[in-house]
């Protein structure tokens, strides 16, 4: 029953919509019809939008059609939120329209037992060539074409692409990423994943100049060997991330019945990982700050790094994560020892690596910098700001001015400075992490995968 | 010249004193004189202030004396943050006007060449029986007493206390607590730690009645059979949960340069700590989930989790983790589902452990947890959230106060409904984490403290 998936290149129907129907729209805020009119509203859509719902004249101030039939124009894509019995009439609709993909954000399919109503959304895939993504999904927000057609609303560009088999996981890094200013530039929630799955979205970012690295959910991949393959012909250029779950017995138990994914041993994945040059996450927050990181950092050919801190503890657990990453610490030169100790950094400054400032400020921070940036000291840079430090923004934008992409913040303790300031920081694409250790591990990831580009 | 400690017995004198003297305040916002003094008053201290400063008047309102000898009254506590050079002289002042504890935020010592300064202070508390704690350290809070003599300012109460060998630690975790509505109830930075040191801390914090656990971050104990000792007798009562620094060779010769400490074979502390009792995190935000859920959480005698959720992905991933923390994950009785099949709640739930509502409201949520906690099914409980969803907060709190503290909450992909939601389950004592995996490691710990006290 299972229809082959062809190849992607239609898939970007899904990302450059010009004409938009909701079906499903409500006025009432509690639905996910309202809820999602709402932030393709809120996010700035520059195309046409058409609510369709038949009891209704008008919503969020857009005239409203009792269905797809009665737009007076052509649509290219349709977001369908109505129970799952209508869906199949209403995707002929849709293509009738003009419609060339379709969102289905409704459950109520396969994973309540009917798998008859999505072969009937596959036959008509099939006959017409439309695309779908879910059904049971959370949705597309493509932030290129400002159309946030999921939630929660997610409107800061950047350049770490979402792929997930889990609504929340994609919304979450979306929201971390919102919260804190770095952006995202696609999250796409697969659901059901009938048609289009995750190798066909990571086939098509590949080649989306939007997207720096890819942050995947995964439970299981339809086509493991097509997965592999797609995946290694892109992280030469575009590093993959990949969260996945089922890595135990009562995982994997939990997985087959999600998304009736089969997971097959977890040790098998983490080998094919690492031979095809996909980063591996522990958790997600591990998906989201590798993504970070990949996504922005360009380091040495080397892995070497250097640590200045205020915060001398703050070093200490750097070091011991650097260690277990694969990083080294080399020591200081004394001739650099020597430059700084005629800089005005404080008195009480340990010359070494960890360079522990103490106390410091910004300028202090830049003094120190403006002495080590002028030997190849390191393939990376960490910066740990321990303490509210107004400027520490400027400081590290005037390093990686000056080094390039090798320059990572960790930046604690600081309250609402450090909320401002990790903001600036984000704005200009410098990865600022809340933890050493969080820091560091990004770091590791990103160094791994420059070292295997270089070796394959 | 080392002087021995002495029994904890007047280390109260840092946490109930009534009038303050801050040595070096200051006018300049930017300085750690104008900052503290601006805590201890935004704070709410009750009692007296008098800055000490020979060039001021006043000071944020406060009438300012040239020096201790010229306060009026009797002090019992001072707050220095002079040049190290002019410490011990202060010190002797400070004693004279009848201060039993003072706190020596000023660096410039051991770590600075100056053991010198450090033994004249060493000195003074033999001569007088003064403590102190410092110097070179971020200073104490204590927010029963309501004196925030450190930054950056922290006032929400709680019942979780940080004491730190690195002043960045002990505020990035009083900052999270603070931001997130969990508060502390005290938060001690030892700097050199030359006079009061953690165990002393312990000690004293092991009888007091606000602090339910203890955050401790550790390069080296001063004395380690004494700390086990202490450690050890307290945590049948009270969790004691270290993060400890230098466990790679790397880490080791970092920490060696910023407390000095040794820091001996890390798997030998590591076997020490599960031999007596004392919870390891493996990094600040462990140490942080790890202190909250250890605070506030009591299970039942067992390992079994149930699970509840809206996000079948975080299920998966909380099922992972709980299989590697040893907890265990017992599939839902037939009877349970039966009862399920005849509640409220969304028909595409999936009726396991983890019970997967899909996309539900509190209210749905409530309905099942209604059905499950009929039955003695879990001994611990955790609730995963996962979108915005109103309400969730009186649903936990409802099932908190109808099974007891059993209850743990993953909240994520909600955005601002979620931190609202955080913020009132947090001010109920019920633990919130940002994403399954850290609450399942929270809870992984209270398990293995809980199986430790009854097998001990």
């Amino acid at each position: 029953m299972n229809k082959m998936i062809e190849a992607s290149s239609n898939i970007e129907r899904f990302f450059n919509a010009h004409a938009v129907a909701i079906i499903g729209a409500s006025t009432n805020p509690e639905k996910l019809g309202h809820v999602i009119l709402s932030n393709i509203i809120a996010g700035g859509f520059q195309g046409k939008i058409y609510p369709i719902n038949p009891k209704e004249k008008e919503i969020l101030g857009f005239p409203v059609y009792a269905s797809i039939n009665e737009i007076p124009d052509k649509i290219d894509l349709a977001v369908i939120v109505i129970p799952a019995a209508s869906v199949p009439e209403t995707l002929r609709q849709a293509v009738v329209k003009g419609a060339g993909a379709a969102i289905i954000i409704s459950g109520g399919f396969r994973e309540a037992g009917r798998v008859d109503l999505e072969n009937e959304l596959l036959d008509i895939v099939a006959e017409t060539g439309i695309r779908l993504v879910g059904p049971n999904c959370q949705g597309i927000n493509y932030i290129p074409n400002k159309l946030c057609a999921s939630w929660p609303i997610i409107t800061t560009p950047g350049s770490m692409a979402i792929i997930s088999q889990s609504g929340t996981v994609a919304a979450t890094i979306a929201g971390w990423a919102e919260e804190e200013n770095w952006g995202i530039s696609a999250s796409v929630s697969l659901g059901n994943q009938i048609d289009v799955n995750e190798t066909d979205l990571l086939e098509y970012f590949a080649s989306d100049p939007n997207i720096r690295s890819i942050a995947l959910y995964l439970e299981g991949a339809k086509d493991g060997r097509r997965f592999l393959n797609v995946a290694h012909k892109m992280v030469s250029t575009k590093p993959l991330i990949v969260l996945k779950s089922g890595r135990t017995s009562g995982g994997q138990r939990a997985a087959a019945s999600h998304t009736k994914s089969m997971a097959g041993k977890d040790e098998i994945f983490d080998a094919a990982c690492r031979q095809f040059g996909i980063v591996r996450a522990a958790d997600i927050e591990g998906l989201y700050d590798l993504s970070k990181g990949l996504a922005s950092l360009k380091p040495g050919k080397g892995r070497r790094l250097m640590i200045i801190t205020s915060s001398g503890g703050s070093g200490i657990l750097a070091v011991d994560k650097a260690e277990k990453c694969g990083l080294i610490i080399e020591p200081l030169p004394e001739i650099v020892k020597e430059k700084l100790k005629n800089t005005e950094i404080p008195a009480n400054a340990t010359l070494a690596n960890p360079l522990d400032l103490t106390v410091a400020t910004a300028s202090e921070f830049k003094n120190a910098l403006q002495v080590l940036s002028e030997f190849d000291l390191a393939d990376l840079y960490l910066i740990i700001f321990g303490d509210p430090i107004p400027g520490a923004a400027a400081t590290s934008i005037w390093l990686r001015d000056k080094i390039g992409s090798k320059v990572a913040v960790a930046y604690l303790g600081g309250g609402e400075v450090e909320r401002q300031e990790r903001k600036i920081m984000h704005q200009e694409g410098i990865p600022v992490f809340s933890t050493p250790e969080r820091a560091v591990n990004a770091l590791g990831a990103v160094v791994w995968t420059e070292q295997y580009k270089n070796n394959h």
